[in-house]
């Protein structure tokens, strides 16, 4: 039935980062993202249940990717080296034009109370996802917890930095030194 | 202009909590919140944007009473022992009328995804606030936002144990011994 939509979801969420800058967030319908991207509302709402879940596109796939990550550590591994290898996962999946919207996203999401709030969530429901991964390779409660935070608060320091345009590094190698730094910071604390 | 009106403020949560546990969150509007307090919905409107705000009442009280406690602790308190101070100061706050509602606030949050993102981003708010404590008082970052970090923490984890019927123990004992538990289980990791 459906037509073929080439990368029809990446159209869509580039649309909408574009549109959003442009004219705000506020201001921007589903139909005009749609148009934008060369595509039809029903698809939009095929990929997407509203304009806000665009920018949270990728939630569900890096919950997967982290507990993949996760559990492919050795056996051996510490709870901390299995946050590293989820976060390897998770980061090696992201793209350079994630990386090229990426100031432009952070901005939209900042501007606006209820897209913070949504971030927030996002980030809440990846920590919970690595929590239970860590706790199905035996990690106990509350350092499971703990390891899945600083394994989050890593993602999205090594994030802005990874965006910011006089970086050079990788994601992976960006997001593995923040995780140093925080291991430090929580060696420090205790 | 307005008439006297002891307690409205209280009297609106309580009235919400009460009607969101009867009929459900979803079928109480803010005229039945402001009917059971014996209040008009002018008055509701004077407190609390919307019904769902309600719930999250004491966001500015809370980081309010944080910091002032984060800023009461002794100039030679290590990062941790500013936090517990902070923790002492919040905790302190709670009365047993906020312990009976506990359960019905909790279920009726978690029922629902809206309230349980604004709840996430609650706590954002607190531990944001708690690091700029922390920042003041000399912390470095990152140590300052996961020092917070375990104090929010800490806190969630302390008022899910102080709403328990079987608990008999002050809030602000059971936060000093979730953070002993995190700081534990943080130095475990590092």
């Amino acid at each position: 039935m459906a037509r073929w939509e080439p990368n029809a979801r990446q159209r869509l969420v580039q649309a909408a980062i574009d549109l959003f800058g442009e004219q705000g967030y506020d201001s921007t319908t589903v139909a005009q993202i749609a148009e934008r991207a060369g595509l039809t509302k029903t698809t939009f709402f095929r990929h997407f249940p509203d304009k806000r879940e665009v920018l949270f596109a990728g939630q569900e796939v890096h919950g997967r990717l982290l507990t993949e990550g996760a559990e492919a550590a050795p056996a051996a591994a510490t709870p901390l080296e299995a946050v590293a290898a989820a976060l390897d996962a998770l980061t090696a999946s992201f793209t350079p034009e994630q990386r090229a919207f990426g100031p432009r996203l952070s901005a939209v999401i900042t501007g606006h109370t209820e897209l913070r709030e949504r971030l927030a969530f996002k980030e809440l429901n990846l920590a919970a996802t690595l929590t239970d991964a860590l706790r199905r390779r035996g990690v106990p409660d509350p350092t499971a917890g703990l390891a899945a935070d600083l394994g989050v608060r890593a993602f999205a320091t090594a994030f802005a930095r990874w965006i910011t345009p006089e970086n050079d590094q990788p994601f992976p190698a960006l997001a593995r030194d923040a995780l140093t730094e925080l291991r430090r910071a929580a060696a420090a604390l205790t």
